[in-house]
């Protein structure tokens, strides 16, 4: 494909693009294949010669569409949001063209410098502590992850890293893989999976602290653990992190960092902040005071990827100190040196060490695309203002939602409704509820996933789409109610 | 921005991305900018208001392409290529407009399935056995990861799971971190500096077997740390890991892998191969050799994001045993759970669940994009016949460089050329060397990275562009040699 027929074929894929999110609502929301339906749809190798666009086009509706599941659809419900806005293409564009590596200054430095400041500039639209930021001088600063599994996993191996060198400092004979092994990170028992296999990633044995009747842990419930755990003698183990989460997958609770963090500032502990969904929402003045307490933590993770109307991926995070976390990762091979990492650059003007850290010591995988461009178009295009509406229009939506459900006498809210996410269920079984569920995933017409609290059985539905209007929302609870009817008719409870 | 809207803006980005990849040789391949220059050029907040189409894209030419690196210019030869074709772009057009994140067979089955028979189309390019591949029956089978370091990472992480199940097996009661600080693992000492990460992630003690005179691992130099290990009772460690290597980084050296993988399967020890950037070439018939010895391997990647025209990230990943990879992984939650994986369907048709398989187990993040859809519309838009005259062009123009090098009796050539990579230098000393580049890259006109062999500063030439021809390859050594002529009137040796 040359040059010219790209410009042509590319004009036909913004017309495709542009017309499957414009008429996305009339295509069924779950598919209807079975598994491996695709395997016999396309030839066993790849071609030996070129085939036409035309060929490849035309498969798209022939053997892709036919087993997505639309996230985009205003009937999709389940699960968290996936962002997707028309800016964020945009800017993905221009970074496939520009297709650098930005694995260190050098490697493209406006793929470096641009992050920076794009993560400064969505810490102080979350109001972040200053100490968060880089600016010019500052000692932390933030980067973007692939995705918040990964930034949990960062941030256990920087905690892992700290308590190792700490306890080096007194005892620096002892074996690294010793101390290692008798280390131990906490978090809520509400945790999302990747935190337990962030632990088992690092080694680091992981317990779960009790959560309360609303799913949130209290600073209480933490210290009761820790004491126990001492008192018991429990404790040739490290404390080494504390994962708080805001905004929990189940069903959106918070921890209290406000009481938990100065727990884990007593006693060392590295607190992380996974607020991989609801982070997005503290934009707004009135969800801000769920975030108070960041103060005390060591990093802080959310997914604008998520909630922010910037594509897939793009999971920011922010830590108070760099160096705890180059620690963890730093080798120098000297391939990736540059001169503006090794001359004296350095020490005459220490501040620019803000923009020539190699970003590729902040993360797992060394490579790394020009992600921050689609951060810069949607926040510019939308502004700030914008990004608010969005956030608002879905918790009014699921505010909406709750309503409904609440005047229905059949059914139960399980879980308080803070942001987008309403969790829900017919008074009754387990087994009624996932009957209730099979059918509305068997009816194709909405997509919901459920969740467990306190051993109920739940529906969970998330407000998802950027197009869903309250019409969507009536229209879905009408559906689930008519579907309880006559589940409720054939098994009366 | 509306629909209308993105039409239109998306049309005109698709003649920006035309323009930009048509011009790119005018461009100068190396910024001239200075650490922390971007900053001072956009506001220190984001917008309260939205701002327009056209004030985001002026800031294009005068925000982020003077601080561009262009890795698609003809006159970049530094690092390794990474990938950028026109069909990649069109395909991940497509990619963020569906915008799934494909963590399970039902998050969009489309996602899993297209990946897993691309991953044995690629496979069967490779000619890899019959056991890495999925089929519908296979134990193996392949994977995206995001970059090479991920699959290091896993493949680690797989054997370490490995081995303490073994140990485990003989000594139920022994505390699994026990086990773990009791492990080691093998590489090159020419290997990537991901390979040491791994170690230092998964908490696993890292060895390396010196190389030989051409920066190869022989088997008997494997044997015989193990021997001496062995010998010196140095063994209370379980070798769970050699990582082997095809195509370093340094000088693209291969280890013997038809010698250390007998070894290997005989102790007992997970071999994976990372060949991130030579595996591409083994879709030719004439490179394929280096890869034999693939069949005692129990992984195998590399990078079809370096050399084979699909867009970063593309790192694709095969095993020989899925259950190895997913021991090391899964976690189940609820909201994580659907139909097809938890109901009678595997049982009944067992060869579903190569297609039902959640490719979360697979990998360190939950969340990915459907990647696949770029190798499919590469694949078939290029041709192996395509492919493969793209990797052949590449070698074709490193020999042509190699030959320029070889005549001028000033320069020497470091290490075999096999691939696309050149590693050269003028006879002399270091400093000489360091000097020389430091003079190449400051003149701007092309750019190149060094890298150590044997205590010595090497300048590595690497074909990297889609589109550089023979001129640029002239053009390069002529204004090589000049600069070098320079250097050595200044300072005779």
């Amino acid at each position: 494909m040359d040059t010219a027929e790209f410009r042509r074929r590319g004009k036909e894929m913004v017309d495709y693009v542009a017309d499957y999110l414009e008429n996305i609502e009339k295509r069924q929301v779950y598919p209807d294949v079975e598994p491996g339906y695709l395997r016999s749809l396309i030839p066993e190798e790849a071609p030996e010669q070129p085939e036409t666009y035309e060929d490849v086009v035309k498969d798209i509706e022939r053997v892709v569409m036919p087993g997505i599941t639309h996230w985009h659809s205003p009937y999709f419900f389940a699960y968290f949001p996936t962002a997707n806005s028309f800016p964020a293409i945009l800017a993905d564009m221009l970074s496939g063209a520009i297709g650098c590596v930005g694995f260190s200054w050098a490697a493209s430095p406006a793929c470096t410098e641009l992050e920076t400041v794009m993560l400064d500039w969505l810490g102080k639209m979350l109001n972040l502590p200053e100490e968060f930021l880089a600016g010019t001088k500052g000692k932390g600063g933030g980067v973007i992850q692939g995705t918040a599994s990964e930034a949990t996993l960062v941030a256990l191996l920087a905690a892992r890293c700290r308590m190792v060198k700490r306890i080096l400092s007194d005892d620096p004979e002892r074996p690294e893989a010793d101390i290692i092994s008798k280390l131990v990170a906490y978090s809520s028992d509400q945790a999302h999976s990747s935190v337990e296999r962030a632990g088992l990633i690092g080694g680091v044995r992981m317990r779960k602290i009790p959560s309360d009747s609303k799913f949130s842990v209290r600073g209480e419930a933490l210290r009761k653990v820790l004491e126990e755990d001492k008192a018991a003698g429990l404790i040739p183990f490290y404390v080494s992190q504390f994962c708080a989460t805001l905004g929990t997958t189940p069903s959106c609770a918070f921890d209290y960092i406000t009481e938990i963090g100065p727990i884990c500032n007593t006693e060392g502990i590295w607190m992380h902040i996974d607020a991989a969904y609801a982070g997005s929402a503290f934009i707004c003045p009135e969800f801000r005071p769920l975030l108070d307490g960041v103060e005390f933590a060591d990093s802080f993770n959310f997914n604008p990827h998520k909630w922010l109307l910037v594509n897939f991926d793009c999971s920011t995070m922010w830590v108070k100190n760099r160096t705890d976390i180059i620690a963890a990762f730093k080798m120098d091979p000297l391939y990736l040196k540059h001169d503006h990492q090794e001359s004296g650059i350095h020490t005459l003007h220490t501040h620019t060490h803000t923009h020539t850290h190699s970003i590729c010591h902040w993360q797992i995988p060394l490579g790394r695309r020009f992600r921050s461009l689609k951060i810069w178009f949607v926040f510019r295009m939308y502004g700030l203002r914008g990004l608010q509406d969005h956030i608002r229009k879905h918790v009014a939506l699921a505010k909406e939602f709750e309503a409904l459900v609440r005047v229905d006498e059949r059914f139960q809210i399980s879980a308080e409704v803070v942001l987008g996410l309403v969790c829900f269920r017919l008074k009754g079984s387990n087994d009624l509820n996932e009957a209730l569920l099979k059918r509305i995933n068997s009816a194709r017409r909405i997509h919901l996933v459920p969740c467990q609290l306190s051993g109920r059985f739940v529906l969970r539905f998330a407000v998802c789409a950027r197009t869903t209007e309250s019409r969507h929302v009536q229209e879905a609870w009408a559906h689930i109610t008519q579907l309880a009817t006559e589940l409720l008719r054939q098994f009366p409870q």
